[in-house]
C-alpha cells in the first residue's frame, strides 16, 4: 500500500439530478445520504484510510476549487489540479497519472468518482487493498460490484477465471466490458452469475495505464506528457493555456480499460460492499427509504406535512411543504427552481435539463 | 331597481386553498380566473350595472381594509362597513340591511359573496332583475342553480310551483332548504329536476330580511338593531367595541332561509348562468381547463416546463417550475409554503389547515 496513491475525478454536473445539481453545484457537492457531509466528503473519509491524506489528489474543474478547498480541509494544495474545462475522465485520471509517476515512478493509483455512494467502509477497504495487490503484478484493476438487480443504468464486467492469488483471493481476470445493456440482456448477465456492474473503479501502476493509453490514443498521451511535464514549473500555465482546449474527450473506459481487457491486462476483485451511483433522484428515493415502503425521505431542512405521500422531498428553501396523497412523489424545492415529477419519470429529468440547455435558461443550470 | 342595494359580504378564508388564501389574503381578493383582477373586483363589475357604483356596500374584516379600498376604486367611504372580527353570514348581511334601512326604509338588498364564479354576466343580471321584481312583493328570494353534477359540496333548494307573476317568467315558490347530501342523495335531487344548488344569494326587502330574523334570533336582532343605530354617530365605536364581540354566529341560511321558507316567504329564480364557488383546487383547475383533457392550468406569471403533465399549476414566486409525467396535479408554490397534491385529494387541504393550526403554525395560516 506503499506505493498507493487515491485519485478522485470530481466532476459530472449530475444532469438527472436537476435542479439540486447544476454546473456551479454538480453532484458531488452535494449530502445525498443525509449523512451530513456531501458526497466527496464521504469519497475522501473512505479513502484517507488507504492512502493518508497527503497522497489524496482531487481532480476539478476551476470553478470547484473554493467549494473542494473548503470540504477537504487536508487537501495539500499541492494534489489539488485543476482542470480549465471539462474533458472527460482520460484527460482527468491520465494527467494524474503523469504528475504522480514524475513524483513516485512506481505509483499504484486508484481512481474513485467523488460522486457515488458506497456502504460498508469496511469491506470497500478490503477491496481496494487487494486491488492494489494485484496491480501490483502488473494489472489493471477494477472493482465490480455484485449487482443485485439487472439494471440497465450500468455497463457489466464479464469476469473470467480466479487469478489464485495467495494475497488476493477474489481477484478474477476480466474477459471484457459490455456497455450498458437492454434489460432482456441484463437479465441474461444477472443470471449467469458471471456479470459485475463496472462502478468505474480503476487501481492501476501509473506507468501500465499510460503505457496502455500511449497505445490507443497516442496523440492524447503525447499532450498529456506534456501537461505533467510542465506541471509546477513556469510553463505550467502557458502550456494549459495552449495544450488543453485541444484534448479529445474521452473516457477511461474506451481509452485505456476496454483495450487493456482485450490485451488480458485487466483484472476484477468483485466488491462485497454496498454501492450506488445514485444517478437519479429515483435512486436516493431508493437509498434513503432503505427498502421501506410507503416511506418519505426527507433532504433538508425543512418542515414537511405529509398525508399519505411516499417517495422523496429534498429542499433548499426552507419553506414549509404540504404533500397530499402523492404515490413516488419527486420534489425538488431550490431557490429558483421547482421540480415535481414521480420515481416512474426520475430519467426524463436529463431530457428537461436539455431542453433548458437548448431553449437559452443556462441561469437555472 | 331603484330600491336595489347590492351588499358584497366579503369574509371567509378559503381554507382548502390553502396556501394561496390566508387569513391575511383569502380568497376574494385572488384572481383564481385568470380575468387579471380579483373575484371580488368581478364581483363587484357585476353588480356595478345593476345598482350603480354608489349602491354597493361592501362588509369585511377591518384587517382587509386596505386591499378592498384599493381594489374597488369606486367604493363610497360610506358603503364600507367593517367587521372588527368575523361573525358569520347573518351579522354581516342584517348590519348592512338595518344600517340601509334608516337611509331608505323600503331598500331592497342582494347579498353576493365576493369569492365566487360567475360567467355569463348578462344573463346573471336578468336573473338578479326577475328577483328583485319578486322581493318587491315582499318574497326574499334566492338564484338557485340549475344543477350540473350531483355535487355533494352545495346545499339545494326545493323549488315548488311557478309564481305565475308577468314581471318574473321563472320565479317559483320555495319548498325548503335542504343541507349538502350525500352522493345518493345528491343523484335522486338532480334526476329528479326539482332542485337546484343553493348559491348564498338572497335578495329581499331589508325589512322583511329583518323581520324574520328579529322572531328566529330575537337577541341578535336586538343587537344588530343597535349597532346600526349607533352607526355613523358618536357611539359607534363604542357600541362595536362592547356589543360585536357578543354577536351570535351563525348563517343567513339557518337565522333566515329556512325559517323564512317554512313560512312560504321565499322564491327562486332558476339561474341561467354558469357559477362555481371554486371552493378548492379541483374546481379551479376544471374552471381553467374548460373542460379540456390533459390540460395543465397556469395561474400567475410563472415559468413552467411540463413534460406530460396535466392539472393545475399556481404560483407566486416566479421561480421556474417543472413538471414531469403528473397526472391530475396540484401545485401551489408561495413564497413560504408549498402545496402539492393531486385533483382526488382537493378536499384534503382543510384538514391539512386545521393540523397547521392545532400544531401552532399561524405564521403561514
Amino acid at each position: 500500500m506503499a506505493r498507493f496513491y487515491s485519485v478522485i475525478p470530481a466532476g459530472g454536473i449530475g444532469s438527472r439530478l436537476w435542479p439540486l445539481s447544476r454546473a456551479s453545484a454538480p453532484k458531488f457537492l452535494h449530502d445525498l445520504t443525509g449523512s451530513g457531509q456531501t458526497l466527496l466528503q464521504d469519497t475522501w473519509d473512505r479513502l484517507e484510510p488507504l492512502s493518508g491524506s497527503d497522497r489524496i489528489v482531487v481532480v476539478t474543474g476551476v470553478a470547484h476549487k473554493t467549494a473542494v478547498v473548503e470540504q477537504c480541509a487536508d487537501l495539500s494544495k499541492s494534489n489539488l489540479f485543476l482542470e480549465p474545462s471539462p474533458k472527460d475522465s482520460t484527460a482527468a485520471i491520465a494527467l494524474a497519472a503523469a504528475i504522480l509517476m514524475k513524483r513516485e515512478p512506481d505509483v499504484i493509483i486508484g481512481s474513485f468518482a467523488a460522486d457515488h455512494v458506497i456502504t460498508d467502509n469496511k469491506e470497500f477497504s478490503d477491496s481496494v487493498k487487494e486491488a492494489v495487490a494485484v496491480a501490483a503484478t502488473g494489472k489493471i484493476v477494477t472493482i465490480g460490484i455484485e449487482p443485485t438487480e439487472p439494471s440497465v443504468g450500468f455497463g457489466y464486467i464479464k469476469a473470467g477465471e480466479k487469478m489464485d492469488l495467495d494475497f488476493a483471493k477474489h481477484a478474477r481476470h476480466v474477459d471484457k466490458f459490455v456497455e450498458k445493456p437492454d434489460i432482456e440482456r441484463a437479465r441474461k448477465y444477472v443470471n449467469s452469475g458471471k456479470y459485475l456492474w463496472n462502478a468505474g473503479m480503476f487501481i492501476a501502476p501509473a506507468a501500465l495505464l499510460l503505457q496502455v493509453l500511449s497505445e490507443t490514443e497516442p496523440e492524447l498521451h503525447g499532450k498529456i506528457t506534456e501537461l505533467a511535464a510542465a506541471w509546477g514549473t513556469a510553463a505550467e500555465h502557458q502550456a494549459f493555456e495552449i495544450i488543453w482546449p485541444s484534448l479529445k474527450k474521452i473516457a477511461i473506459d474506451y481509452s485505456v480499460a476496454e483495450p487493456a481487457a482485450a490485451q488480458g491486462l485487466v483484472a476484477v476483485v468483485p466488491a462485497k460492499f454496498g454501492w450506488h451511483d445514485v444517478g437519479d433522484f429515483a435512486a436516493i428515493a431508493e437509498l434513503q427509504s432503505g427498502g421501506k415502503r410507503n416511506h418519505l425521505a426527507v433532504l433538508g431542512e425543512v418542515q414537511v406535512l405529509a398525508d399519505k405521500s411516499n417517495g422523496i422531498l429534498i429542499s433548499e428553501t426552507g419553506r414549509l411543504v404540504a404533500l397530499i396523497g402523492l404515490e413516488d412523489v419527486i420534489v425538488v424545492d431550490t431557490a429558483d427552481a421547482l421540480l415535481v415529477t414521480t420515481k416512474a419519470h426520475a430519467q426524463r429529468v436529463k431530457n428537461l435539463v436539455d431542453s433548458l440547455k437548448s431553449t437559452g435558461h443556462s441561469d437555472v443550470l
